[in-house]
């Protein structure tokens, strides 16, 4: 099947810069001697996480126990759930560790601790459990030297859980820029990691995973020391967030939305085409970076960057191309039908408006892997 | 099923609510003597489609040849599929008239006939066709009193299609407020439309379906002499978006995500939830308006108001729940596992973010609805 033949607007997924982009992360992991655990939060794919853990452990991070239930399904086994657990979802986790799962769960707070112990001695499961530690300020997470909290959680889960370690975000590392910039978040993280670890083994508690990660801080961290494991998930197919930070090329982006164009703005010399804000998302991350890329950077139907065309404005199944600088286009130039590929500002964001990805080499879509989405 | 049993995040519908608003809508359209032609793009659900559209003649509008694909199946045969047709949809927009579908397509330029007419002659098929009328320089459309190009869009038609009528969205009326502003942009709408049609009539063209919609315009208008039928979606669920521009009031949105509390970040009094941009979207309708509700704004598990507690900012699987004022709360009011409702900028991105409505009573989950998505 060839592009031309594919009903437009449609995920596509460039293998080979796809694969490109795996292998880059691979060795920048693997020259830390540390594991990998890939997040799969960003693909929900069986494809795409079979190419992302091929030579590693097999060892994956999720961000729903939907996903958690998928992978496990196709034989994934150590599956790290590294959202803050809600008492909710408790019976399900305990489903798939009955199952035959090794799922860790993350939590920051002595209350869901208490929680979670108290479900462990009732239904005789003992979780296994990350401490979530907040090494920038960014989001949730104990401070790194809170050795208080840090404890108080430590007690409660020895009631009915395990503690196997603390992990930690770096995710004020999207707000960076440059090599130092991220090289110095990417030190934030693992120093904040590795102080909890070593409140914690002060102690007498046992930590024998130190898991940090997000791919501007994998790819940028100059040392590792005392980090056992890094998930990122993003670098697997990158985006314009990404490439606005410097941590990847435009040409390194594997994933666009192929569009049509279906009408003319002629009096504003701007394109209508059928990609609206459900074909790209609503995520609009480069508005706050150096250029902003509107709802999509846009390229002709090889991939390559057309000069500063972005999808300036969306309604729901409209996207409206305009010249970033303002100016209009001579529309004459751009028939009704032409195809377009348009970068997404967020992977993880436009990948989920979609069910399915065509896995595309040139103009030729040589496969069609299925994603799937809610919780 | 209690709401207390539910695995969160989840998608609420509350079905009270959501007859209230059929029910007004139903009144203000049928005050006008005009047919009503429901958007299905917000919903995407079979039981909401029967409740938006009983007591009407059946006819449907979608935003996508899967919307049509599913209603048509569903026992809908009068569908407008109102989004300018791309040419590489014509073989599957075909296929659904060789079903038996009843489709009437769109285009707003003399290239998109052209190709449409070719393929009609080709296939032997005379699609039905609006010509997309631009009201108010909003999106797509040809400006009303550009009689040169609506001619010429019906000389192409005439080659292998037929010019059911003319159609426009009134999507500028998104940016106004107050009963007047409404009301201005509804005779906006009209306007346009009405003298489209007089153009196309004057011509010796037929023009028997002059079509127009958006929820506050239909609401609004005090007149709709010459309009045939009224096109709304988002009224079924309203969101924050309508309650900002005074076309509902919060109290009438249906439409919530249940999250639940995760965790704490005592120091900048803020909670964390399991509602994070995919359960809510990306969606940040409000912030252009007079009060930014964040991601949403909080309610109880009852579904009422607390204060002005909105998502303040989100990632993936997180949301942080903030005061909108940015003072800090007193977080051990809000212990882990709380559940809260949180009520969405735009009710079609959140709704198109899950595969299912819970559609509540009260406290009790009294049926499950699915939804689709896709192309």
């Amino acid at each position: 099947m060839r592009l031309s033949d594919v009903e437009t607007p449609a995920l596509l997924l460039d293998r080979a810069r796809m694969r490109a982009n795996i292998a880059r992360m691979n060795a920048a992991v693997a020259r830390h001697g540390v594991g990998l655990r890939p997040h799969l939060k960003t693909a929900k794919c069986a494809e795409v996480t079979r190419a992302m853990t091929e030579g590693w452990s097999g060892a994956v991070t999720v961000s729903t126990l939907r996903e958690a239930d998928e992978f496990f399904a196709a034989g994934y086994r150590d599956i790290l759930y590294a959202v803050g657990i809600a008492p909710n979802k408790l019976g399900r986790a305990a489903a798939l560790v009955a199952s035959g799962a090794d799922l860790t769960l993350v939590l920051d707070n002595a209350e869901a601790a208490r929680a979670l112990a108290a479900f462990g001695r009732e239904r005789g499961i003992r979780f296994p459990v990350l401490i979530e530690i907040d090494s920038d300020g960014h989001r949730a997470g104990v401070r790194p030297d809170d050795a208080a909290t840090l404890l108080a959680i430590g007690r409660e889960l020895a009631e009915g859980a395990t503690v196997r370690g603390v992990m930690t975000h770096g995710g004020g590392s999207y707000g960076a820029a440059g090599d130092a910039a991220l090289a110095a978040h990417a030190e934030l993280e693992r120093a904040g990691a590795v102080r909890a670890a070593g409140v914690l083994r002060d102690a007498g508690l046992p930590c024998p995973i130190v898991s940090v990660g997000s791919t501007p801080t994998a790819l940028f961290a100059r040392d590792l020391s005392g980090v056992t494991e890094v998930r990122v998930g993003v670098y697997v197919f990158f985006d314009l967030v990404m490439a606005g930070l410097g941590v990847c090329r435009e040409d390194d982006i594997a994933l666009s939305v192929l569009a049509s164009i279906i009408g003319h703005r002629a009096d504003c010399g701007q394109l209508i085409v059928d990609a609206g804000w459900m074909a790209m998302s609503r995520d609009r991350g480069t508005a706050s970076q150096r250029v902003d890329r509107g709802y999509g950077l846009v390229c002709d139907d090889e991939g390559r960057v057309i000069g500063d065309l972005v999808v300036a404005s969306a309604n729901q199944e409209h996207g409206i191309v305009a010249r970033g600088d303002g100016g209009p286009l001579d529309v004459r130039r751009w028939p009704v039908g032409t195809l377009l590929r348009i970068l997404p500002n967020h992977a993880c964001a436009t990948a989920a408006q979609h069910g399915r990805y065509r896995v595309v080499e040139g103009d030729e879509v040589v496969a069609e892997w299925q994603r799937f989405g809610g919780w």
